[in-house]
């Protein structure tokens, strides 16, 4: 059994904004007794993040640390049409990664008590990102 | 077909040790003749490590990374309730992922030579860690 | 419905080359509605990169970026048995992933329009590599 669906999100500008909700909700539809939920970001310059879900300091505390590993406007990129945020939204991207699948039972997502799912804008303004969701498995 | 498990593997704080026996047994349990085989660490601060198998030296120097890119009780963490090396553990898990997918094929691993699969603890103190996985495909 | 297969590519050395076609001739061979493409690189000295295909520049600064985050010959490195560009290049596999999972629908890879999937050999010295395709899903 296979239920695939795309949303699209706003993003607020750089920075995460939580959708486990949202994928949870596709997973419930879609019925899945056993099985994956594979999600993806259709962006170079966004990418998932699954971490703590409790302290919202945990999220700005990694946005400090990949501020240091790809910085904005750093003098050795090549690529920066876009502005000073455009080569650090790709590294920060490639490193978080765009693409997460997480197990289901029960038509529902086997996170941990602390996970979240978020979508991560690395670019500084706001953008409509689409994320396609796969729910693959066997009917409950 | 489909077989999801779930295994609880004690940690010893810090550090690496290879899962890729339990793992294999798994898969050769469900009996996939093609497929996919999805592991998934439960937790935000500790991940699973594909890397090479021979040299253990290569896990230590991959402490010694890690431990640049979020080193352990930074002056700049606002999440640090846990002690220092709480963040860097969050930050570690999500650079390294909690969410692995290794193609299966007459019930075995399709890893290479060289690939071994661990589950790297970024606490220091010991843990109980879950890991879910589950084989999907078709039977041999 | 699973089709597998394992392709492999030459690398020149250290850079990335675009597989997006190789994939995308397997996932139309698979001939799959609705599903995921699941990509494994069998080694621990490559990884795959999904990035912006449009401009190669951004492909050299990620190249920057992980030499600064995983240099070449770091004194603090144990692992250098072959040479200089060993322990770097397990490190940014680990770091960029060796493993993908990109959804399908109408035996098409769903990927943005900016979205390419390269291999990227962090060896110095070409090789070659193995890749491990696996399609699943429904047929269309």
């Amino acid at each position: 059994m296979l239920i695939q669906t795309r949303l699209t999100f706003r993003t607020a500008g750089r920075g995460s904004r939580e959708i486990t909700g949202e994928v949870a909700a596709q997973v419930r539809a879609a019925g899945i007794g056993c099985g994956i939920a594979q999600i993806f970001v259709q962006h170079t310059s966004c990418s998932l993040l699954l971490t703590e879900n409790a302290d919202p300091d945990v999220r700005r505390d990694l946005e400090t640390l990949f501020g240091r590993i790809a910085p904005d406007g750093d003098p050795a990129y090549l690529h920066d049409a876009e502005g000073p945020d455009d080569m650090a939204a790709h590294a920060r991207t490639l490193i978080a990664g765009a693409s997460l699948t997480v197990p289901v039972a029960g038509a529902r997502l086997l996170l941990g008590t602390w996970q979240g799912i978020y979508l991560w804008e690395h670019r500084t303004e706001a953008h409509d990102r689409n994320v396609v969701i796969t729910v693959m498995g066997e009917s409950a």
